[in-house]
């Protein structure tokens, strides 16, 4: 069934494939003491500068976690978008693996504003509040919009005035890059991040995330972390070389930009149709409508995609790197078709 | 460079790659709801019986830990090997994530015995002794021996007595199963096993493990607990393919079968030379063998193999699916000729 | 200095130190193997009937978040008002020691509403969403509201409903029992509340809380979920001698009732002054005012109380068991001369 | 019945009582902010120097478990003694609370020696294992014996060399003071201990412990670790007032010297029975005997004691601050009645 679900329903991209299969020759020592993940390496310092520590785990709830494991302890709190993947979507992993506690704020289109920020940037001295440690921004949101590299700065300003550090859960972290079309330095370490959790599966790799340090005295224990965080693979040259795939050549952003091109097709194809309301603005790869339940339910025969918000009647529409044009017209068709009855 | 370092130093069997490459094709819904994993778990449910639940996790350190968090709450004890991976390998996983206490007992080639356990298993009603309630055992050791399914029910029995689990590490079951030359179930649901660590990254899969319940009543909350471990693979397609393909026709025990032969040639091309004490039974992929340390420096410099013990000058040779006979024989006269001066 | 910053800046009563100095009689078991505790827990059986278990604790920080051990695991989640304790002034312990992820709703005086809980009772069997189950009240609230028994039934009726526990923090629930001037059982068992952290420390003893289980089974592993969480005190029988002085002839509801009459008391020589305006309901021993900041100023020169919110300039005042009606005068005779300037 | 099981079944000492009658007084800042506080740190810093920090805590588990949580990160570990009441004692709260792992390690009379420690001193680049980071000692150790303060800086010095701290668990520390009749530096900051838990409850004090940093680094995080630890007093003044009460004047040290005299005579009393073998060193407040278990039973019937190894029919006699001399004549007597039969 063809599906508009999420990015993770696709395959691995060709390339990658590739990749995997030339990588699987001889004998390589594991645990990413090889060549493979040197080269990685090598891949992101092209990317973000010599002055970066990279390290690869298996998927992004760890990329995550693990980030606010080398940047906070357990007395330390960690300010998220309430709609964030960090918040809803992880079972509690973050509370569980750091004892942090996870403060929610309000978001617009999933974005985090300084006013929201701010009133949270007290009790420093407390011993009865969690200490502000951490603010985690997700690049682009889980609704889809992109935060620019002045909002970014803005809001790392804020948090190293603080003394806290600024996280981006960059899982889809291509089709930001390619939204803003900028270097990808701009918008992170330039910008202030200090910790990236750059993602890979949701961009055509078949698993494996990398947590990218800008603020390299946070990764001082990192290596540890990880293996304690359950998340260090023993053939790392496989994650290795996808990431290699993936950066070279600009793969990773030519991916991201056709599927942000998708879901603007996607968009202007069904944004007037009757029954159908866009409701937050298409920045990356997903567009997400208001549609009445009696529609969504015969699409949903036909198409695989989730119901984002069941009160709203909201949906996901989400595209990947291999969503082909004729993919999108046929199913801004049915849309078109069940929404005029 | 050829290696006898680990099983984890090689790659992937050309049958698994083959069967990433058939599943990399189309949309597929994420985090194991596909047919694919619904596959896999068949393949399980022909080895182990129908009454079984399977879960596949990322690597082996997860699937040990959160067995462990399935059978035990923080206030009880897990009760291993002092050679145990669980004990000496995972950097504290299990402590971290369980907040168990692990009790390491001696072992004669990495097997613990009744008579280590018995003096532990008391104190169940004092609230200043975590509670034993899990022991774990590895099959093979992590020493190469073999438990017979005998030593199993044993164990087993006693844990039972006493309202403990049994967990096996199964990281290399399928070099045991090959070894006893039994149905697997003779060693593990039929002997009393509650949990079982299936490898398959040290078996020729590029990555994933899979976590099978027989006590189907500690897999209540293993989806959630598999979730807040940083574990629920989004493509969990690929994962699920390369068991389908590593237990279709005999693939696992074929592979482990020669891995165990090449450990077995190995072991009778060196074990009478000058020099070479092979210090542990060879019962499955692995040969120790106490080597003097001027010697092991040079074979270092054409194999790539670790030192176990400094202070014994012991040295680990371990053998995988795609070890060849002629690479054991030609790394054996080099430890000939080595020994021989 | 004269305070009204909390009820714990007071110090014992004197019964309760008498029943200190009897007790400290002879050698006597440790641990709560002891005559004192066996007494203290017949007083909460006759409090709250046969069918309870009841742990001593050393502190309110404990009995919440012990309470939540007892009755969830790490991937569930716990309902608790923005404005709790448990939420803001714990310092993270409830996340750090069960790892759950808290989640705060709004609420009006500290009060969370069905509307605010029902929007939660979700996603029970979608793994990636930390499992509603404990909704958690603090009767009265951190802002001296008191839940009506209709109240605290209704939500125990939706949390049992959907499978959830209800815990109450009861740090001074003795206030809210003077107050509403029922059976403590109505407000608690009858009502439905399963576990309950019934506070001493906050009502004239030295030290000590108490947790009540009302639903037994939750109580199963708590011996080991106390020690375990450093909350075990060897010579226990001085905190069980403490309850049994609280809890014999009533001294805690007359206490507690006293208290209540001293914040009434306050209140209305208060509420219609120039420059001070009550902010909430007066249902405790507490009353929030929302007094100029300069105004403060002059007062915390001569009385200890805190500032609640300093965005809104209020200020809490609380008296405790042993406020005179003469300090409550000549604090609002303070107010009012500052406060006309 | 009169005791002869632990130091923990006597109650208050008159003076520590007294203290806590008379800090009974009038309205006093919460959580540490009196003068109550500071007095006891004072006193702390007469005995130890200028140069620490000190905070209190509950009780004893909690002292030696954030002791680990100030100096250790998860991914670290600790190594113990086999017998020590941090590996055998606390029902895992050690794991729980710092996720760390607990390595013990064999002892002579509760000693741990520097050939013990040395092997584990390895792998600390090793991401595998965890990174060696505490060593804690007990003084006097679990079986009576106190270490010598060259054992001690011996320890200290092997630890400081290889990047770890040195915790003592002075849970009876006045007992080895008194034994080693030294200034207490010699043995602590002197010797190289870098965090010290300085018992109060079992030298006659009714709840409490001291946490003193000799290392103040260690000391940055603990007001939040103790908060987040579930033991931060609200009215800890009256904590406070009984360790100004059991500094002052030296009573902690008459007390512990009192204990320790008791323990003598008894000792002397029985060593040469027949069927009484002294198993340990007698160094301060206790002696271990095997007795054939009929004996110990007919002797239980009228004196409470601990058997401390069945298998070795070993028991445990611990005097205190207020065992009398009768009371040993007269339990000395009664053993030498029931031993001759």
């Amino acid at each position: 069934m063809q599906g508009f679900a999420s990015d993770n329903i696709s395959g691995v991209h060709e390339k990658v494939m590739n990749a995997l299969l030339k990588a699987n020759n001889g004998h390589v020592p594991p645990y990413g003491n090889d060549e493979y993940t040197k080269k990685a390496a090598d891949r992101f310092r092209e990317l973000f500068g010599e002055s970066i520590d990279v390290f690869f785990v298996f998927n992004g709830t760890a990329a995550n976690v693990l980030s606010l494991a080398a940047a906070a302890r357990s007395f330390h709190s960690v300010i998220v978008s309430a709609e964030s993947h960090m918040n809803v979507d992880e079972c509690g992993a973050p509370e569980k693996f750091t004892g942090c506690k996870t403060i929610p704020v309000p978001s617009k289109g999933g974005k985090i504003s300084l006013e929201d920020i701010r009133p949270l940037l007290k009790g420093f001295d407390d011993p009865h509040h969690s200490r502000p440690k951490v603010v985690s921004i997700t690049q682009p949101t889980e609704l889809g919009e992109v935060y620019t590299t002045d909002e970014i700065a803005a809001i790392a300003g804020l948090a190293h005035e603080n003394g806290l550090c600024l996280h981006m859960d960059g899982a889809r972290i291509a089709n930001a890059v390619a939204h803003l079309n900028i270097d990808p330095r701009e918008m992170t370490s330039e910008a202030g991040v200090d910790i990236l959790s750059f993602g890979g599966t949701k961009n055509g790799i078949m698993y494996g995330e990398a947590v990218v340090f800008f603020d390299r005295e946070l990764a001082e224990h990192f290596n540890r972390i990880r293996k304690q965080g359950m998340q260090l693979g023993s053939k790392m040259r496989f994650i290795a070389a996808q990431f290699d795939a993936l950066l070279a050549d600009g793969l990773w952003l030519e991916s991201a930009a056709h599927a942000n091109r998708m879901a603007e097709r996607l968009y202007l194809k069904i944004k007037d149709l009757a029954h159908v309301e866009v409701t937050e603005k298409v920045q990356s790869n997903v567009v997400f409508a208001a549609i009445p339940g009696h529609l969504v339910e015969i699409l949903q025969k036909e198409y695989y995609f989730y119901t984002w918000d069941e009160t709203l009647s909201k949906v996901r529409l989400m595209t990947c790197f291999n969503t082909t044009e004729d993919q999108v017209d046929r199913f801004a068709d049915t849309i078109r078709y069940v929404s005029v009855g």
